[in-house]
């Protein structure tokens, strides 16, 4: 990965455009836009969260690759100057106990009632599929033009403090001739879920039905195409959920912040 | 990098040897002991300072690529089941007030003075001499049988919390002809310091004199070959003593942890 000083000279425009428009009150997913630019989930915790989430984080750095931590209090981002963390996405969610309590496009009035939040920035798979269509993999999810399908597993994360709860994966169907290369292409990406969790046999990850994702939308499965899963940065929302989270606020799945950084700076 | 529940049938004989070693009373460096099983940095701090070190390493990954974090209180590690971080590293630096109190082979007398202590076990480029003597690149201290040398650089890291301080290099002198090849073996390996930060020019990043590191010992440096440097574990120390970090405990350069996890599980 190429320390971030040096991409200070990248022309970010296109992103920033993008966060204004969110920002002004659009909401639309945000898969294709700004191409080039990494797309980022994200969890904002009260301060006293803080040290059990980057931990769990820490531990469980497939699904939970931290690309930036804000200072407790802050909304700002190493990841792109000037940006407003609590009105630059396109839609966002308000956790209360563990449930889902609002879906919202402007988080300021939320974040309003913690003086001192964290927001954990964690890198999105939407990365690799840039270089993975540029080899010839057809990406269905785009091809549809639906959202990736996410599904929780059997498989539990290790846990951290007050923290746990199972991983969740992104799943794309691939032809048996390229599983190969879509696992080394993305395992070029270790900062943004890297290479597959698993390949094939969904079942042994508890997924019993692919046409029912948890999140997402369902896709289209071919003959001779193999269902690939990947780690998911909606997995923190997995663990608010199972831990009962007094507060967080998340991104809306599909819905990201938009970074100023290139997708090629997370190229291993 | 390979999940470590994938490892557990790797027979880490040789590693718990040498940890039993240093437990009965051994000090010696471990430069060389148990090769093939990855050796780490070790910095243990109070609960109320483990979320300031955390971020100011998730800002520096770099120079301090965490492996794994203890619980609050335990003195265990998933990289080693069964060792004792009081007792299996051959010699300990206690720190008071960020200056150096005292040198110990056996760390439970201080340990025992913070009931919540926080261990952070962080990569060590040990772990990528051994494929770059593989690939036939001389390792000078290796060869010398001296300890790696080590520079406080002007470089400042990224401030998190209370906690600020330049970055550590470690240097290895290495053919012009072969610079191209250390880089890119070393950056195969990004959680144990990856690819350098910085390629001859030592005076770039403050290092006036090669013939003087802060750490360890200096080294031959023959006609023709350039001053490569990377980021360096002792980053963390460096940190206690510019920030006055009031207690902390570390290892003693040199005197690394020996885990259990093959040093392959690193390569990325």
């Amino acid at each position: 990965m190429i320390a971030l000083d040096h991409l200070r000279h990248v022309d970010a425009t296109p992103a920033r455009l993008a966060r204004e428009s969110y920002r002004a009150g659009e909401i639309a997913p945000t898969s294709g836009v700004a191409p080039g630019f990494t797309q980022a989930n994200m969890i904002v915790l009260p301060r006293d969260w803080a040290f059990d989430f980057l931990l769990y984080a820490q531990r469980n750095p497939k699904a939970c690759p931290v690309l930036d931590v804000s200072d407790p209090g802050s909304h700002a981002t190493h990841l792109a100057p000037g940006a407003d963390l609590r009105r630059d996405l396109p839609l966002y969610r308000i956790w209360r106990d563990g449930k889902l309590a609002e879906e919202t496009p402007d988080a300021t009035k939320a974040w309003a009632e913690h003086p001192d939040l964290v927001s954990f920035l964690i890198g999105c798979s939407f990365t690799f599929e840039t270089p993975m269509l540029d080899a010839g993999i057809e990406i269905r999810h785009i091809t549809d033009k639906s959202n990736v399908p996410m599904y929780l597993t059997n498989r539990p994360c290790r846990p951290a403090g007050r923290l746990h709860g199972n991983m969740v994966v992104s799943m794309r169907p691939i032809p048996a001739s390229r599983v190969a290369d879509a696992a080394t292409i993305s395992g070029r990406f270790p900062a943004v879920h890297g290479a597959p969790v698993h390949v094939g046999a969904p079942e042994e990850i508890g997924i019993h039905d692919l046409g029912k994702p948890e999140f997402g939308d369902p896709v289209r499965i071919e003959p001779g195409e193999i269902p690939v899963f990947w780690a998911c940065g909606v997995t923190p929302q997995a663990a608010v959920m199972a831990s009962g989270v007094p507060f967080a606020i998340t991104h809306a799945p599909g819905h990201m912040f938009i970074t100023d950084i290139p997708d090629t700076a997370y190229h291993a």
